[in-house]
């Protein structure tokens, strides 16, 4: 294998050099450099297929447990990686401290609707919110009102004063992009208690953001404003919310009872993770590969976002087993704290400004470990425009589009600051199966597809590291 | 969505009025034709994936068990289907009797290692392929041969003799198309106790078609030479193909002893079943949309075959929850006994040339119930590129590409006719940690993705009955 990507090595060599050879012409250019990154191409995709170690790494990654923010499984994962990056051979490993927010799950959550006309009490599957305030100690009691907005509930008036305010518009299932979907509907979890409290209401209860009918509760981030009452919310599975609609369509009158015993803990130390090749002519220019290393609490963070962690090193081994030696340094960054903070991001960002260290473009894993369809780039035209002419390149990994879009939470500090941000799109139709949810573990995740986005990364990197 | 429908098959009425308008230059034709399609074919696809029925008539079908030809489970899902036709009111629905193979997996299936060094009996996970004989009461015992080719095996000469032979070449995981990847390795499978045999062996390990290593055996069609020596032959697993291949490089000389009760019966009466919307002129020119009802009796046969099945039924259900009427018979056919005997599929082309049935089309889906791709086409090139014009209406879909390729099986006898076949072609890389196995079940499919594979073919038919 070596052997071949020796031989690939010395054709791109001389293809590149004729590629800046003043005797050819543009078009020449081109296609002289396409038929060599072809090669390339195909061989980093065989490298993948045949000898991958990203679904391994992630089986190790999982087997540690969810890796919230704050949690001993997070510190154990940032070990890990940076054991995975020195045993792999990654130059210049290390960490980079943070604190980070840490919130944790209380052994109780319950919740039961207490006046259910055939069975009394009526348990329901809910979780806490991540963020949220515990109940009192003997859990909130009221009415349950049910809401498909926020301007609905606003146009309640007193009506929600002292109730459980029951969020329950669905996922839009006919949306082809489920993060679109995903999008039409998250501000019921992330803002829900703040409208909620608001309105008098004593606690939010907030369809789980799935587009599938389970008994699963799906939590994720959530927020307070400062100086307005805080309220407990917590998520409910969606067979749940449509057995509640039901019941008050039925009975009019729904009281619920719940209780939660969740608690926001002082911040904790934790850091992100990276190591590197580095650039055999602008080592000081950085291209980052990168997922985050953080989960929420419910399964494992197989898909969010173990993948793209993997994938990140991944990409980054894929290039070293070719022998390839990029001009640019390609950073694999295990973002800490995307879930409920986005602390790693930001003070990667901070110091990269302070210290003036050149970023030639970042890219992020965070949809998913599924079969990658095309790229997304948060940047100016010109750049999307140089960069989407190589999506012919990335075909031998399933990727058939780049076009602008967004690149990545944890990459959006640095995109503020004027870098091209690159988004890995997989498929997107199982993700909100599994998200932010007991769901989300490592048999969900198939070995072939969560190889090839790691291919498409490391060729992407590889191509920016090239051509930029 | 009723009312939504019927407007826009209001405008689709009247731009087909346009279309065959002949003060329309032929270019405005496409157009005009391609903007009403468009609208269409979205409204399927909400429809598809607002209020699909696929994902639960399929968990209605696997629940019965899996579907062996001959089974009282398949003679179930013939039932079912013919009710699930009824009740959704297609026209015509009937079944078409068949006689099909009768092999039945018998209670004892075992092989080990008996002179392993380390632990003496070393138990190996295996199933018997299907149609293979039993062993003698006793079982067979023999040194284990490992080859990796039929050329290696002839090569072999005398030193084959009286060995189980081994066959171990793995399925090619570099391959993008795993289909491309299992057609590298499956004579094993098919004729490796037909070779096995004629060089002496006195038995057949075929290892697993999958690229995934685990520990599940994967079952699949074998069969024997008229007045060859008949041997038994099975599976194993690949991470025990691994061990045994591992055993052999260490001790040389590895002893297996393998029990398989398995049993040909007498063949047992069976149908296909069909049901279908009637044309609305052209009511004798059939377009056919399939699956094959039988499975392997391992798993449930969630994606081979029944997501094609449901898909098949799904898309005609489809187009009449749209309101549509196509001009031509769209017809939902279950093939019985495509796994071992393609009964069902030689049976239907044959009563249709007998009675000089018109098929304008038909269309199989048997690569699993995933997220559509595309389609292939086998047909004269003239058709694939009148075909292929409709991608870009497909696209809702997720299918990015029509082209040349094969059909599927239960329709091939309906293309030696001269019917354009035509497969759906979903991603393909989970398909074969599945196939033929006890990982073929319920929760390894997607709702979406098997609804967005029977909405492509609902679309595909409804163009075909409109523009041939």
């Amino acid at each position: 294998m070596q052997a071949r990507c020796f031989q690939l090595k010395t054709v791109l060599i001389i293809s590149l050099a004729l590629f800046f050879s003043d005797k050819l012409d543009a078009q020449d250019q081109v296609i002289t450099a396409k038929t060599s990154y072809q090669d390339l191409t195909k061989q980093i995709v065989n490298t993948a297929l045949h000898e991958g170690k990203a679904y391994e790494m992630l089986v190790d990654l999982t087997k540690l447990g969810p890796r919230l923010s704050g949690s001993p499984q997070a510190a154990a994962a940032v070990e890990l990686t940076r054991q995975m990056m020195e045993q792999l051979g990654f130059d210049n490993v290390r960490l980079q401290p943070i604190m980070v927010p840490h919130w944790v799950r209380g052994p109780i959550e319950e919740a039961a609707v207490i006046n259910s006309p055939t069975m009394g009490t009526m348990p329901l599957t809910v979780c806490a919110l991540g963020g949220s305030i515990a109940t009192p100690e003997m859990g909130v009691v009221g009415e349950v009102i049910e809401v498909k907005s926020f301007e609905e509930l606003r146009s309640l008036g007193k009506k929600a004063e002292g109730k459980i305010v029951f969020f329950n518009r669905p996922v839009d299932s006919t949306k082809m992009n489920t993060f679109e979907a995903y999008g039409g509907a998250v501000n019921q979890r992330g803002n829900g208690a703040i409208e909620a409290a608001k309105v008098g209401g004593i606690a939010a209860l907030v369809r789980s953001m799935t587009t599938r009918l389970d008994d699963v509760p799906h939590t994720g981030g959530m927020g307070y404003e400062d100086g307005a009452p805080k309220i407990p919310a917590a998520a409910i599975s969606t067979l749940d919310a449509e057995m509640l609609t039901r019941l008050i369509v039925q009975n009019k009158k729904v009281v619920v009872r719940m209780k939660l015993t969740c608690q926001t803990l002082p911040d904790a130390p934790s850091a992100n993770v990276m190591g590197e090749i580095t650039g055999s002519e602008k080592p000081d220019e950085i291209i980052v590969v990168s997922g985050h290393l953080d989960s929420w609490d419910k399964g494992t963070g197989a898909h969010d976002d173990g993948a793209g962690c993997m994938q990140a090193i991944e990409a980054v081994r894929l290039l070293k087993a070719c022998g390839l030696k990029p001009k640019r340094t390609i950073r694999a960054v295990m973002f800490m704290n995307e879930e409920n903070g986005l602390r790693g991001g930001e003070e990667y960002a901070r110091e990269a400004a302070e210290k003036k260290i050149k970023h030639t473009a970042a890219m992020e894993s965070d949809r998913g470990g599924f079969a990658p369809r095309g790229f997304t780039v948060q940047a100016d035209s010109m750049i999307v425009s140089r960069i989407s002419k190589w999506a012919h390149l990335l075909a031998p990994t399933g990727v058939e589009y780049i076009k602008s879009g967004g690149g990545g939470a944890d990459i959006w500090p640095l995109s503020r600051q004027g870098v091209p941000a690159i988004g890995l799109v997989p498929e997107s139709h199982r993700y909100f199966d599994y998200h932010h949810s007991d769901n989300d573990t490592i048999d969900k995740v198939n070995e072939r597809e969560l190889e090839l986005g790691a291919a498409a990364m490391a060729i992407m990197a590889y191509l920016i590291s090239e051509e930029f």
